[in-house]
């Protein structure tokens, strides 16, 4: 059978030679059987399996072996699989996470209600069904509800021949995951964790060394109600294909591996990104996002940036003899506001994601704002030279250019200050920072910049002086 | 001795035991060594290296044995990892470089300059150095120049207990990786890829079944030239440990690790990021980047930015007659733009994020834009109410409240058309739609969204109708 190669070029436009469609239509195991081996791209199947009838999706759940069936789940993205499960006969769904790999059944039983997942618990082996109730038991944002927990341990007093022998004895009861494989953990007589070895290391050494002689004994662990992503960051910073989750008592539990640490990167950045554009993360794929969907998670950021963006008009309104004094000021209103809010957007989303990837900590506030407005003061002189050229286009009177000039350099440092400043506030308060987004610190920036616009040019136009 | 455990509770505030400067000022190799067994954090670490004056950082260079200069070098960011092999005599260096792993090895290479690298590579092992120089020479966003070129390849045609053989001689010569010892692949006669089986499964079957029986040979692979991004994600989306890179003609070169690919995908979202808050990627940690950097790359596009936002100046200008006539008209230009600027954001930044992770194609077009417009219309009628209820609190006359409520619709259907169609036009035309910024689309509402409201005004203002 040839491998599956994915070249560089992407494959749009081309039509898969066997669609779903067709293969439900010819309606025997070997035509779905087919239409899996043709279709191997996890993105091209899912899109496939969403434009199926209910009906249809049924007769595939029943065409499709057990294998087939895990195999499918295991790649689809989690949405789909989930409603693959859904509806599935339970005693059809049972079978299928019996044979996923723990991480993922569980995974994929939380999508569920708790009646749902009952159910299909119900058809599923009395030990395995009990693995996977335990790991629906720990808060989904903890490492615990992602980690394998089928790890292979070794007392650290035996040698490496009696290692092997262990694990061989384990293997029959552990589950054939190949991503427990990499390492094998030592545990003292108390089951604490006491140190790892490569699974390789320890079938390639003399068989009478003592497993305890070729453990690295620094392992990095994490307990088990460690935050998710911080638990990945780690895994990636210390490079490991798999980090142990211990409970307080230093006892292995299980492990988070890597290809799942780089899962939970992927997605706590796509909600990260989300809330930065301004609207709620979306929780499902985007194509599966209904109209309505949309927007409810973006009307109420919509509402109340619209709210807070409402001063905006009581300070032109309380500013209205300036404006009809000098018309000239009203032109360059959206020009100030917006080069105003572009840099509070550019210094918040930088300074966030560093945040995200630990690179900036509370301790580092001074730093971040000394440099944020030292960085602010250069980008002030640039922009107030730019401001000063295009009043001068636009034909205005001298003094307006200085306006202009000075508000464009106030307005960029005001803004640099609160986008340094709010993020880090956050931080300090516990709250995600990924909150302010960019919307948001426009916002705050549009009716402050005015009030500093139209301060300055009171103080600059001597028209303005007695009003 | 103890495991080093990570809680979930952040650190924030405890100052360690033992600094580097301690360390350094006591100056023995114990002393140092005590400094990496306390400080095990690679953040702190970095912290702490970046601390050192020059001559410190020498000294640190000529303390740390080997290995601990491996493992320290191994965890550090990739930044101050560079600048530490910059700084140490180019032997040590080169002992160093000789005994990291190998793609840690090339990435911290890739950043210096051809005579640096050269001068380092000169004192490693000449097989080696060949191996190292042979990475160094892919093209930097390709796969191959992140794969790890070591890996175990047995011969399809023989017994697990003959591979495990093989592995045991080709060990001698590998590098002790733990990252490949995850997978073995089964290659044929003329060197092809044909399958892969876990080291564990190799080790725990029968001696005599066939390596071929064990494998499976649905490989999942790239060829070296794949982009590094969409390797990663690749490897993410069929949960793989390792993913194979073949050449054109299906020889394995070396494997993705899913350590490497959390990185990548980390990396490429920081990037992208930073695109979407509107200012080009920073290419260092934000701590180390200069309020010089920040400004170089911030300023091009808020220029840009501000050039195209000036013809909003013109706008105003051109319409400065019905301004003059109803000055309650610039009351609401703030909350009209920045809303269509709102609206715009929160799409392109979901859309772009769908784009990354691939959900999300070319030929998805009309599906997006329907949706879009759906959901947009839904948004443009929530909105408008809530500017009739914002233009009556101000006390206008009802023409006006009417003109801000259409207005606001119209702004936001227009702002919805715009910030879905330029980032698939963008990916239609092969530019990367990250490069489309909530700042950019809300500069393009802003003046476009002028025009609307004026023509709006015009319509619906009886005292405009002369103008």
């Amino acid at each position: 059978m040839p491998t599956s190669r994915f070249s560089g070029a992407p494959s749009a436009g081309t039509a898969p030679a066997l669609s779903l469609h067709q293969a439900l239509a010819i309606g025997t195991p070997k035509a779905v059987s087919l239409w899996l081996d043709v279709v191997d791209d996890p993105i091209e199947r899912a899109d496939q399996l969403g434009d199926l009838t209910e009906a249809e999706a049924v007769r595939l759940t029943e065409l499709l072996t057990v294998p087939e069936a895990v195999d499918l789940l295991d790649t689809l993205d989690l949405h789909t699989a989930v409603d693959a499960l859904r509806i599935a006969p339970p005693a059809r769904a049972g079978a299928v996470v019996a044979h996923l790999e723990t991480d993922r059944a569980a995974e994929l039983l939380r999508e569920l209600d708790a009646a749902e997942s009952e159910r299909i618990l119900g058809r599923v082996p009395a030990d395995r069904a009990a693995v996977l109730r335990g790991l629906l038991r720990w808060p989904e944002d903890s490492v615990a509800a992602h980690m394998v927990p089928d790890v292979i341990a070794v007392d650290d007093s035996v040698t490496a021949g009696e290692a092997i022998q262990q694990v061989r004895d384990h293997s029959a009861k552990l589950r054939q995951d190949s991503h427990i494989g990499a390492y094998v953990f030592a545990v003292a007589d108390d089951g604490r964790l006491r140190g790892v070895v490569s699974f390789r290391e320890l079938v390639l050494a003399d068989e009478g060394t003592l497993v305890d002689d070729l453990c690295t004994h620094e392992v990095v662990s994490v307990t088990a109600l460690t935050d998710q992503e911080e638990a990945a960051r780690l895994l990636v910073r210390h490079r490991l294909l798999a980090l142990p989750v211990v409970d307080d008592a230093d006892h292995l539990l299980g492990v988070l591996t890597a290809d799942d640490a780089a899962d939970i990167v992927g997605e706590e950045t796509t909600e990260d990104a989300e809330r930065q554009g301004g609207s709620q993360p979306l929780d499902v794929p985007y194509l599966r996002a209904s109209p309505f969907l949309l927007w409810r998670k973006r009307i109420v950021w919509l509402l109340v940036l619209f709210v807070a963006e409402m001063y905006t008009g009581n300070v032109m309104k309380a500013f209205e003899d300036e404006l009809d004094a000098v018309v000239a000021l009203a032109f360059f209103i959206p020009l100030l506001i917006g080069t105003g809010g572009n840099t509070g957007t550019q210094i918040t989303t930088t300074l966030i994601r560093a945040m995200a990837t630990e690179n900036v900590r509370m301790r580092d506030v001074g730093r971040v704002v000394v440099k944020e407005l030292s960085a602010g003061s250069f980008v002030a002189i640039a922009m107030a030279g730019a401001g000063f050229v295009r009043a001068w286009m636009l034909g205005v009177e001298v003094q307006v250019m200085v306006t202009i000039a000075l508000s464009l350099a106030a307005i960029i440092l005001w803004s640099s200050l609160i986008a340094s400043v709010i993020p880090l506030v956050l931080k300090k308060l516990r709250v995600d920072p990924a909150v302010v987004s960019g919307p948001m610190i426009a916002t705050l920036v549009d009716g402050t910049g005015l009030l500093i616009y139209f301060w300055i040019a009171k103080l600059t136009l001597p028209e303005l002086a007695g009003l």
